[in-house]
């Protein structure tokens, strides 16, 4: 599991830093997450196929979440793509897009499937063999979700030696590896444990940006591996997280802590603040184990 | 005169060139034309106040020419800009700004004054003491418009001694500046010549991107100080210039010629190419006085 980080700023696009989009890179999908002004030249940037873009979700419709997206739509169709591509937005970037594609006298070459979202409880919004795409309620100034990204349980390792002394047949392997017992070629029952390993445990990444400290995403993004937090503010200025509904480094941290995750992301910064060390500083008196997201960084969870 | 290349690249933005977008700095007024994605980021690298841009001209909506508009409007909000903000755009930009804006639950703080565009002969669109605005009618594959400024016949210029040598009251110096002759104090007719200098030539700037060959244009655009034409195409690829409705340097060059302008400016190149002197060299073949923009790149006119 890889995430990279093309942009992790608040508000606007500047000279040297970008609003929000990153890329998780998990069980071979690779999904755009968020997509302001500015996305596909960070994408370029990262060296990032745009081939291998085939799901891109979008938080909610502040435009330092999506104003770079129709570029990038547009964008795949001038290099001649032929991939469809699915989006999961609120309810109405669909009529955004198809209103710019009209008005400029063209569509997409290639099959482009919006997902619109406006269900208020956590949904399952993408499965494959491997992974799970869930919503995350957020509780922001419009409607606005997280998204927790899931790999499935991943199967048990055989232990090759140990299956051939067992004399186990090829055609029971895949039932070994789903946990079961199996009988041998000589008619014995040999227990899963004995010719197994335990699988690597299943990853998961909890995106939530923008929102105000809502302990209700808990039990949802409880235990999960990696949590993307936004932190607006520090607590210097913590009388603003209610009317922007946006939260502070310390209430990030706290929420982390809640849910007991491994480790806590902190960004979505305001551009008022002149280096983000102190909302390290101030999530860590809560939650030690807080890293900070900065513009083409890319943190490897495996 | 002055004007400053924002980006001047066609269909997308990438690491290292911008979209068409430019600033015209022209009699005090500071006109931002097109807007493609990227162009607030251009605007903070090139020091361009944002509270100086007053009025802003797409040519026409697609995406490398407008897609950074939304984002710009946005940010001057952000920003808390009170000062009205006027967009000359083809019909139905209103929509697309409106409706995002209206899916962000927000709006502006400061007036923002849409005169869509939709006729097919130029116009008058801009006018204030000192310079003209008027739309050029470009045929390329959707409705698109360039446009003409031009500053307004300066005025003549008094010879402060000669004035006062005459013995011309005060009270006449405006009717001198306006060319018209003047009694003196002493009942005699002064000849307006003898006590003005003329006044520096006005100048004009006409912006043509994007466009197939069209010589419809040049008695609009008819002895102009400075043509920015696009030229998408070098002469090998001159076929695609009908199906794409785009031009060559070659026959910029040719327009600029044939309408006896100054200056020409070569833009809008396709992303084909690595280097751009052969744009230069094909259309001096025809215009000599011809030079390329350059993202980044100020020309001074004065």
């Amino acid at each position: 599991m890889k995430l990279t980080i093309l942009g992790c700023h608040s508000a606007t696009p500047r000279t040297n830093t970008n609003p929000t989009s990153q890329v998780l890179e998990i069980k071979n999908n690779m999904f755009l997450i968020d997509c302001g002004e500015g996305t596909q030249v960070e994408l370029r940037r990262n060296k990032i196929k745009f081939s291998r873009i085939k799901h891109i979700f979008i938080s909610h419709l502040h435009g330092d979440h999506y104003f770079g997206l129709v570029g990038l739509v547009n964008t795949f169709s001038l290099l001649t793509r032929e991939t469809e591509l699915h989006i999961y937005a609120p309810k109405g970037l669909k009529e955004v897009i198809t209103l710019q594609m009209k008005l400029s006298s063209s569509w997409t070459n290639y099959p482009l499937i919006f997902h619109e979202l406006s269900s208020k409880v956590s949904q399952l919004i993408y499965e494959d063999e491997k992974v799970e795409v869930h919503t995350i309620p957020l509780k922001h100034r419009i409607y606005t979700n997280g998204f927790l990204f899931k790999e499935k349980e991943n199967e048990r390792k055989l232990d090759i030696n140990l299956v051939n002394e067992a004399n186990i047949d090829k055609a029971y392997f895949r039932k070994l590896k789903q946990g079961f017992d199996v009988e041998n070629e000589d008619g014995v029952l040999i227990a899963n444990e004995k010719v197994t390993k335990d699988p690597l445990p299943a990853k998961s990444y909890a995106f939530c940006s923008d929102t105000v400290y809502n302990e209700e995403i808990i039990p949802i993004i409880k235990d999960c591996t990696v949590l993307y937090h936004e932190s607006t503010f520090l607590d210097k200025n913590e009388d603003l997280c209610v009317p922007t509904k946006h939260s502070t480094a310390r209430q990030a941290a706290t929420i982390a802590k809640k849910a007991n995750v491994e480790t806590l992301i902190l960004g979505h910064y305001s551009t008022r603040y002149n280096g983000y060390e102190e909302f390290k500083n101030e999530a860590q008196t809560v939650f030690e184990h807080t890293v900070l997201a900065k513009d083409g960084k890319v943190f490897n969870f495996d």
